[in-house]
């Protein structure tokens, strides 16, 4: 089969692999009906993250069961189904609270390479989520939004305890960012700044319900973020970049006893205990448990509630992930989908 | 009067120092009935804090109320008060959150001294607390500890998220520790994991309600508290130090999901923001807000359902103050009350 493969830093391939198989009993295989690539995946790709070997690259997936393992018993062959980025059994004390990207028993799938004709993906029980029937061709950008970036940025509104009455600010314009906002509105916060320079982002973040938009950056964004809200801070924000700078402006932009729900995946990033401290805020985040929204957010889409999906601004076939990749990098596109 | 003066690491003197006078309308003076010396005044004392200048010491506080400023209409003079380290206008909107060691006025009464004979109280009807009538004498020390120590140890427990059914994990006994060994039973945890090794504090955490008491610390630490957690972590785990070491301590033995409240003094603490976000957990903390415990607090002594006062181990005429900060700073007493 065909997937893309990652050599180097700025170096994706699509190539011949492996058709993937079952290995375990508990394994689904599935036929990728789309894929795309993440912000995260520039980690690597930019070479911020290390690049020691060829890696498969991909987390994000919507598919249709192939075949399944003799201990798979929810999920079968012919099902239309979501995933998430870390496969998770859904059963362990960590997972019913609410954690499945820590389940004990968890597995990255991105390490097994999404961006592809096929996928392995294992404990399918628990990772797993089937739609009631095939999915309409145009909510596949939808559901596949579901996989990673819709989810984590309803985690990260989770997180920075988004709710009725709340101003809410999110830092980072990406998919997740923009999500975020969407999230945020779902969850019914009252205001939502949407915190970016760029034009086109900051119309689909109006679009998915910012209500204000602040071009400024670092100490300049946390200043216009305290004019917004009487001086003291958002009582939400929302941090969905990774670095030191976004993280700290996420702080400082949040009143005391406010929350922050970082999702953007840290990278060199410090935090200065005394700052901390007396900042007051609350702080969580991480790896979003994307399986424990999952079905609420496939019913929000398959009930056109909610059109996640517009993310996607650039379609590609497999074969040019490439260039998929190239767009994002550079940013001229948000989010790129790719069909294999 | 007399109060306590710190000149120099190591090098606490009490002096004369000028009687304190109404500065403001919302002032009040008071007479103290007892003061006491805080892990946090160790900080300076210990020069790990910087000592730049001669400084009055002291924070936690109970008196009677010798004269109030014009604006100030619910403290009268007569009345037994206990206060809170930060002056704080109790009605600001960061005061309705439950933050008001954050207020947008507050104070540090830290910075007045009050381990001395008269302090003045800024914003006293927001930061005092009146009791119904004179207390009798044996309850002086438990509403003292009130004052700081027991209402920081009741935020951290709060912070940590502690509730029943709640394994919970304590760093550090000193007072502030014990306390929220205290505070964890009180709010119904199933489990208090506190950790000490001192033969004489292990046995006063179980007489506040620990159930199990770990002696090691660091990785050792964090290990025993896996084992006691079915390899998981504690639910809760509260931070009452403020190193480094004690704050990694605190996250890594959190299960994913669970909270860390914090309320050790950070110094020098760097978190890495990546272990940070693949440890799911929640942080949340800084300098108690004791003034909203306060009536509850006060409550629970007053009807004799809470002992914190246990936590002094050692009364001294406040003439004797450097010898008070010498036997805490040799881990010889726990907490040393000062009567002056």
């Amino acid at each position: 089969m065909r997937g893309a493969v990652l050599h180097a830093p700025g170096d994706i391939r699509v190539e011949d692999r492996e058709r993937p198989t079952l290995v375990r009993p508990t394994d689904a295989v599935i036929r990728l009906t789309a894929a795309c690539v993440c912000g995260s995946d520039l980690w690597p790709y930019r070479g911020i993250e290390k690049v020691d070997r060829a890696r498969p690259m991909g987390h994000e997936y919507v598919g249709v069961v192939e075949e399944v393992g003799d201990d798979v018993s929810t999920i079968e062959p012919g099902q239309f189904v979501v995933g998430s980025f870390f496969a998770s059994d859904n059963t362990c004390e960590i997972c019913r609270a609410g954690y499945q990207s820590s389940c004990i028993q968890r597995e990255p799938v991105g390490a097994l390479g999404a961006q592809a004709e096929f996928l392995r993906v294992p404990l399918a029980d628990g990772t797993l989520v089937a739609t009631s029937e095939l999915p309409a061709d145009d909510l596949i950008p939808s559901l596949l939004a579901a996989s990673d970036v819709l989810g984590t940025g309803w985690f990260g509104a989770a997180a920075a305890g988004v709710g009725p009455g709340k101003t809410v600010a999110v830092v980072g314009d990406g998919a997740v960012g923009l999500l975020a906002v969407l999230a945020a509105r779902h969850f019914g916060a009252e205001r939502v700044i949407a915190m970016s320079r760029h034009e086109p982002r900051q119309k689909l973040a109006r679009e998915f319900g910012a209500t204000d938009v602040v071009a400024e950056r670092g100490g300049e964004g946390v200043a216009a973020i305290k004019k917004l809200t009487g001086g003291l801070g958002a009582h939400c924000v929302i941090e969905a970049v990774g670095t030191d700078e976004s993280m700290m402006q996420a702080i400082r932009a949040t009143r005391p006893g406010g929350h922050v729900g970082y999702v953007g995946v840290a990278h060199d990033v410090q935090l200065p205990g005394d700052e901390l401290f007396m900042s007051h805020v609350h702080l969580h985040g991480g790896p979003a448990p994307v399986r424990q929204y999952l079905p609420e957010l496939i019913d929000l889409i398959w009930n056109r509630k909610i059109d996640p999906g517009k993310v996607f601004d650039l379609e590609l076939p497999l074969e040019d992930a490439a260039e998929g990749y190239r767009a994002m990098d550079e940013r001229r596109a948000i989010k790129v989908l790719l069909r294999p």
